[in-house]
């Protein structure tokens, strides 16, 4: 794929309009004013947003031979969060404007008026560093800040219990720990070996205060998580055969593998849990950033719940009859900012050769949230039938959309915004010899073909293969 | 289907305990105890949950021409539920034990004791009634209660906001509200005309305190909601049509139509919203109880989120050119109470000829977890390898298991629980002339085809055919 121009690579701008636009993301709540950072997903950002979802489902759950499924709760008994450290230490530092109320991360702060990192520093030193320096409110410029103090970005709500008392409980902060909670049932229930992997989509939240870029970051957001099981003699291999599937996920859905980075934390950088950890960041237009994380967690967070709990989390390997707490790598996947990857990575605006601009999005026939669009040239009653006909037999394969109003190029135009990869017409010549125009998004050449070869056609073209392929490698 | 023995239908116990033992659902937390009213869905259950959403997505938004998807935040703009009329009415009037501070629906409370409906009671009333009446304590007999209160049913947390105040925000109870709020960009950006419908799939949270009968009343669940804008003109012709089409999914998912049942809302018992309620039942074994719901919702919710917002939510039909802010009509859907409605449809244990038990999952195989499995008869090479193909195969159509441990009676028991339609099993014969052991799970039947018509008998038993008929129908 060619580059895109560079006004397009810096910014977000054109993607967000077109999202707006053409139905894929709406700014959440939008009819009163909007709220935090939430999104609304419009009927084609569903769409996409299941087919990626589907996609990771058959490819990395359906498609290994270790691997199962799982669907936990987003409230979870308040001791998983202690036991997880999440209580105790996921935090952020925030500091006050008195001036304008405004609110901030304090090592943001710090770090944008003073080119140093924050990190490690204690809340007492943030301060410090802030009134010493006198940093200003990027707000309303004033120097009168509060304290930084410590904030949890759990979000906490109420149970009402039948025992009398009220007690707290957290929305998720990530699916993980659901995993861990459920990793007895799982090996009591279900014939698995170590190495195994249990896998789930689901919403996980945050209360964050940092702006998002789009559906970048959100308060709440869907991960698709792994916690792969392992012995601890096996991590390193584990490491970077899921590191090579991560890749080769990006490659299914048609992600431009020259803006994919590997990112090793440094050692002093890693979580307490983690003795690796790599990040695949992604070129987005606001520069490169986290997309999906690869962590081998060793066996902190079964350790921890094994403890917390007073319950054995030990497997025992059925040929050595060895007794172990199993190591953990977790590959693990933002849905939204997948979805956002491919927006960027697929949006274009093109100059044609007539002069005109063209806005389209190249996405991998994969996750196109529609296949195939079928129009009658002209909305007469012989035209109109045979497509009717013809969208009704592709639409039972695939997501076919259907339109007969307005000019035929208005109709392609309005196709390549949606990222659809095929269009057929059906035109007069169609009632004579039964052959329609097959259109493709990308090369705009359109091609003659028998009718009763469509399907034949289509099947090759939509790359189906390029997936089946990729099954049960393992 | 011939009716189950009374001891299966009256209790979910052995529903319950197979859930646990086969995978399917897990108590919640449950090395911490268990946690309110919440479970985990486990290997086989989120395949199952997967297969009743991917279907009624299918049935319900592809296979229809005036509907389109959407998924919106879970969190709304707080005064969402004030328009909704949430924040006033979505309460329960508690009371609580003095004595051993158990907490109780006060209505439950008097309509178990004094067997008359406290429907309409004020809280004065309610507190009267009981007092009165010397109404006991369910749990240890005291006639010692605090006053009824108001309890609102919704979830709150808080948001960090960047404006300095912490504001409350609410889980929402319901999806149709984020509908609602999205009709405006729905209309603005997509094609649609009424009549058309928004359809979506999402969790909502109730703080219920009521027991919950397995996974039929929860504090987190998944629905499945359609919101159908029409004009009001046509209400009645619509409600109708959504009535069959609701009977329709019932047939798809395999359900027994004997036990499911119209409910119709006496008009003093409809909700503030609602000209009209029809409730499907299903005769778990715990009694009749609401499956799913279609209301009339009037244009209450769409005309006071114009009057809260400040916006204009009129739909103009660019035929008559008549403004008007369009009626809904409201099938709603429960993802877990289908699933357990399927499971104690599914649930058998039946006597054979030989004196054993079996237990079985009778799933349609529209929504069975597994479609297929294959074993070789014994964990030899030759025959390992030729089932390992055969596995490659059938996995790349339908979700199939391997199984090649044990004998091979157990393996079919074995699937038998899990539902599977169908199982083929490799033996010395295969190799010989390349034929296949059948199984049917329901009649036992074993039946040899040859291997390369598998996937035409296989397609044709599954009962593809069954749901590509339901499709595009309106």
């Amino acid at each position: 794929m060619k580059e895109k121009s560079p006004s397009i690579q810096d910014s977000l701008k054109p993607i967000v309009a077109l999202c707006k636009r053409r139905g894929f993301i709406y700014p959440g709540s939008e009819i009163y004013g909007g709220f935090a950072n939430t999104y609304s997903f419009g009927p084609y950002g569903v769409e996409l947003k299941k087919n990626i979802k589907d996609l990771w489902w058959k490819f990395f759950v359906h498609g290994r031979r270790n691997m199962v499924g799982l669907d936990g709760p987003i409230l979870l008994h308040p001791k998983t969060w202690a036991a997880s450290g999440h209580v105790e230490g996921f935090n952020d530092a925030l500091i006050d404007c008195k001036a304008c109320k405004g609110r901030f991360r304090c090592d943001h702060l710090i770090e944008d008026a003073l080119h140093k990192s924050a990190d490690g520093m204690s809340l007492e030193q943030m301060t410090k560093e802030v009134q010493q320096h006198k940093i200003r409110c990027p707000k309303c410029g004033a120097s009168d800040f509060t304290e930084a103090r410590v904030f949890n970005l759990m979000f906490h709500t109420h149970m009402s219990k039948t025992g009398g008392n009220t007690d707290i409980a957290y929305l998720r902060p990530e699916t993980a720990q659901a995993i861990f909670l459920d990793f007895k049932n799982v090996i009591d229930t279900m014939r698995v070996r170590v190495p195994f992997g249990i896998a789930q989509i689901g919403k996980a939240f945050r209360n964050e205060i940092t702006p998002g870029n789009f559906v970048f970051r959100v308060i709440e957001f869907e991960q698709m998580e792994i916690e792969y099981f392992i012995h601890e003699n096996e991590w390193k291999a584990s490491f970077e055969e899921w590191l090579t599937s991560m890749h080769k996920w990006c490659q299914l859905i048609g992600l431009n593998s020259a803006r994919i980075r590997e990112k090793e934390h440094p050692k002093e950088q890693l979580s307490h849990y983690s003795k690796r950890t790599v990040d695949l960041t992604y070129d987005f237009p606001f520069g490169s950033s986290e997309l999906y994380g690869l962590a081998y967690r060793t066996n902190f967070d079964l350790s921890r719940h094994a403890e917390f709990s007073g319950q054995s989390l030990e497997y025992t390997d059925p040929d050595t009859k060895e007794k172990f707490i199993p190591h953990v790598i977790e590959p693990t996947f933002g849905v939204e900012r997948t979805l956002l990857a491919l927006l960027c990575d697929a949006y274009d605006e093109e100059v044609l050769e007539n002069g005109e601009t063209r806005t389209v999005l190249h996405f991998a026939p994969t996750i196109a949230p529609v296949k195939v669009a079928v129009f009658p040239l002209m909305k007469k009653e012989p035209l109109v039938e045979k497509a009717e006909k013809i969208f009704k037999t592709l639409h039972h394969i695939w997501h076919a959309e259907y339109d007969e109003s307005g000019a035929i190029g208005k109709r392609y135009r309005r196709q390549d915004e949606l990222g659809t990869p095929f269009c057929i017409t059906i035109d007069f010549d169609t009632l004579e010899n039964d052959t329609v125009t097959l259109r493709d998004r990308d090369s705009m050449q359109q091609i003659r073909v028998p009718t009763n070869k469509l399907i034949e056609i289509l099947s090759e073209k939509l790359n189906v293969g390029f997936y089946e392929n990729q099954r049960i490698t393992s």
